[in-house]
Parts: C-alpha cells; structure tokens; sequence
C-alpha cells in the first residue's frame, strides 16, 4: 500500500517527461479540462531526481525504463502514480486503464495506474461497445501510426523523408508494438481468449494513428445495430464522409467510419478508427484517469 | 478476332497516355527491357484522335473512360491493344493477366487484354507461390497507398499536406479499389471461391504501394516451405530487415517479409508486401505482357 490514503480536492501534480511531445499534450489537456491544481511541478526526463515529496498526483510522460526507475520513488512518497509508458502495464497488480470501458479495475488500486499503449487504446474505444454485445474472438489491426507516436525527432524525420517504417521482428513473428495489442486488450477487457493479429507500421503523417479493423465477434451484430451503438458510445465519434487525419488532429474524440460486413463473413466486421494518439493515445486518457480517481 | 494474326519482330508500338506517370514509366520500361521498336507514336489522353493505322501494339495508360472510347478504334486497326485501366479488366473474353502467375491466360485472346490494378498486381505477385501449394480460400488485406497512383495532381497535393485519405463507400461497403481487388483476383487466380476483405486507404508517401496482408489456406503451410516459396519466385524479393518504401521505388521486384504464422491460426500467415506501383504494378507488367505476346 502506497501512503496516499486519498486525495486532496486541490492536488498537488507532478508531470514527468514535461518537456516531450505528450508531457506537453497533458499540460494543455490539464488546462482545457479545468483538472483542478493547487501547484505543479515540472520534470524533464532527464531531471535525474524529481523530488516527490507532497505530490498527490505524478504523471509520467516518460519511456520505461525512465519509469521504472522513478515510479518507486514516487509510490514511496505516496504520490497517485499515472504511467503513459509499458514498464508496468501488465503487472497483475497494476490496473490498465480505459476510463470508458473498465473504471472498475481501478478498484483497489496500489497507487500506480497504468495508461494503456495509444494504438490499444484508440481501437478497444471503438470495439468495446461492440464487445458488450458480442464477445471479440479475433481482431486483424493494420496501423497506421503517425510519426510523432515516435516521439519528436521522428517527426522531425518525417519533414525530410516521406518513407513507411516497420520495426524489427521479434521471435513471434510481431514487433512489440503488435505483441503490446494482443497482450493488452486482453487485460483491458478481461479476456485472455482474444486474439489480436496487428501489423503496426509508421506512416509519415505528423499527429494521429488510424486503424484499418477486421472483427470477429462471437455472434452476428446486425450492421444497423452496430452503427447505432458506435453513433451513441462516449468518447467516441461517428463520421459518415470522407474523413483525414488532420480533421482528427487536437481532437479529444476518437473517430470511426466506414463501418461493413466483412465479405462472407456475417460475424466479422470492418471498420476504419482514427484518433488522436497524443490525446486519447496518451495525455488525455491519464487525465481521464485521474478524474476517475479523484471521483 | 482482330486483323492482327501475327506480331513482326520489330514492331510499330503506340503509347496512349504517354505524358501520363504510367506512360512515362512505360516509355522508360521499354528501353531499359531493349524491347524491340521499330516506330515508338506518343499519345497524349487528351489527343482527340490518335491514328492506330500500321501500329503493332497499343498500350493504354489513361482512365477507364478514354480506354473505352479509344480500343475499339485501335482493335479496328488490327493492333495488340494492352490497357492499364479497368475498363474491360473484367470481360470474360479479355484476358486479366500476371506473366508471372497465368500466362496461360494469353491463349486465343482477341486482340485486347487487361493488365490488373496495381493493389491486386503487386498482391497476387506475392500470394500466388503460396496459393500454388495450398489455395487461398481468404485474405484480409490493408493497403498503404502511394499518393502517385491517383495521378500527378494527387502527387502534388501530398507535398503540400500529409494526411491519410480515403474513398467513398460503395453501397456493399467497400469502395471501388477495394472491390477491384476481390473480383480480379478471382479472375486471375480463376477462383470463384476466393475472398478478398480489402482496406485500401492513401498514405503520403510518393511512389510505392504497401500491403499488409492476412491470408487463410485452405491446408497449412509450413512457415519454412512458405518462406522458401517466396525466396525462388520470379518477379518477388525477399527483405529480411526493416525495409522503407524509399528502398522499393523505382525497383522492378516487388518486395515481401515480415512473414508470420498469424497468432492462435496455423492455417494463416501474415506478411508485408510493398512494390513500385508504377512499375511492376502498371507500366512493367504491361510490357511483360507484351513480351509473352511476342515469344
């Protein structure tokens, strides 16, 4: 058990890694959602020892292996730890939270909360309605992730070279950001049966990943019936038209369209997701979490 | 049947389109392969009238709507019309051909015959040795295409923004690319059964289209047999590395790796396929085209 008992109304925040790309983003998202602050502390990721003494609530916009170094710190000096990175995501103990579809798993917490990866997150947005349904059996992903999800001089990069990336293979045959979809999902909806099958790959677009999903689900959803509940889900946003990347761009609300029945396949389902990953990716879903915290 | 009954040796070739991506491409391709040419007549596609009298072989590199007006007047002539665009692409009497994958097809054609679109071209070039060994029976597939295969002015436009795009629905859902690659692959791999669920989506990258591609046989293939089987087709290149669309411009081969055993699915396999939309994907496979003719 952490020292933090609960938290104060006005809290005293920490973001760690405030000076990257989604430190940056949860400054903003702070700000536009009037989170209340009583002071804020601002920590690069290479301040080599943020002091966490009277923290209520540390944001750590950091790689994992910056957090792993510093999340025991901040637990010991009982700060709300809210992790953006992978370090501890899939400890057992370790809630990986989407605030829209599994607040609960934040009953009982340790003090560290886990935000989950953005690509994850972007697509359990848009399936977990569907999901409520119809139990996910499988999911074929193929990203298109955008240059900063890279961090910033990937997107520096990009201005130079419009190229598509890949990473390395691991053993498996999936690059880590495709294993993090598998592995993630299934904690995130409590389902160690799904199956994802993602092939991630970077697009030079400067902000915002889109998903191309095929979904198959335990039992047929009528196309009608999946429209409506894609159309009435919070956080996200059905668009009906021709939509690009920079119409997502700074946007809170994850987006999805282009919604059909697989071909010959009536319990699959194909849909295109896109969103910001900055935002709903990252800074904002850790703010979501602290606000769920602080209920 | 066409008045054309044989082809001579040095023949008199037209290019319709010739000021088009495809046609310059097409007018490169032809020197570096030393086709034989007697007498080379450039057309633009807003020539109102290109004469066809005396001209061999006629390759069309214009929209589907100006190949429709003008083949039948070149077929007139008793030229080998060779056309890039889907106008007659699904005719039963036209031959829908890969040199690579059903040469076969050429047999008693009728003067005309049809290079497949780009996304299904550079698909199959890669499934195909597979197919050989177990039939495909689905494949899911995400497409990340160049902004050169919508034309010059589509070129342009990415240069001065990079977003993703996407095309309007046809009412099965699909839009037109897509469905272009479900019933040309039937016709090419001449299997009514096969299903292809396509995403194909624009990305801003100049030249080179990518494929992310999920594809269920009918038997298990071996991962090893399936990896060897693309390392000794014709036309295909292995990559063993992390590999950028840069790396396959301007390259007649089209590229694959990334090869895996889907996750929870022996009987599917996941790979990444990218080549030269211009090239392999239509000014190079019309021209191989041209080259059976004449063997």
């Amino acid at each position: 058990m952490s020292k933090m008992q609960y938290l104060v109304a006005m809290p005293t925040i920490a973001i760690v890694g405030a000076t990257g790309l989604v430190g940056k983003e949860l400054q903003k998202v702070l700000k536009i959602r009037n989170f209340p602050v009583d002071e804020l502390r601002l920590f690069s990721s290479k301040d080599s020892a943020p002091n966490f003494r009277g923290v209520d609530i540390a944001f750590f916009c950091v790689s994992a292996s910056v957090a792993e170094v510093l999340i025991p710190k901040a637990l010991e000096e009982g700060s709300l730890c809210i992790d953006s990175s992978s370090a501890f995501r899939m400890e057992p103990h370790v809630p990986l939270v989407i605030p829209e579809i599994n607040p609960s798993a934040l009953k009982g917490h340790k003090g560290l909360i886990a935000s989950p990866n953005c690509t994850t997150t972007l697509m359990l947005l848009a399936l977990a309605p569907l999901h409520a349904v119809s139990p996910i059996e499988k999911i074929i992903c193929s990203s298109y992730q955008a240059a900063s999800g890279a961090g910033a001089r990937a997107l520096e990069e990009m201005r130079s070279k419009a190229s598509l990336h890949e990473s390395p293979q691991n053993n498996s045959g999936y690059n880590e950001e495709e294993e993090k979809m598998h592995w993630e999902s299934q904690k995130i909806l409590g389902d160690d049966s799904l199956v994802v099958s993602a092939t991630c790959v970077r697009v030079p677009i400067p902000r915002v990943h889109s998903l191309s999903l095929h979904c198959t689900f335990k039992e047929e959803i009528a196309l009608d019936q999946a429209e409506e509940l894609l159309k009435n889900s919070p956080g996200l946003e059905w668009v009906d038209h021709a939509f690009t990347t920079d119409e997502a761009s700074g946007k809170e609300a994850v987006f999805c369209g282009r919604l059909r029945v697989a071909r010959d396949d009536p319990k699959s389902l194909e849909l295109w997701v896109l969103g910001d990953q900055l935002l709903k990716g990252a800074a904002l879903n850790s703010v979501q979490i602290a606000e769920e915290c602080l209920k």
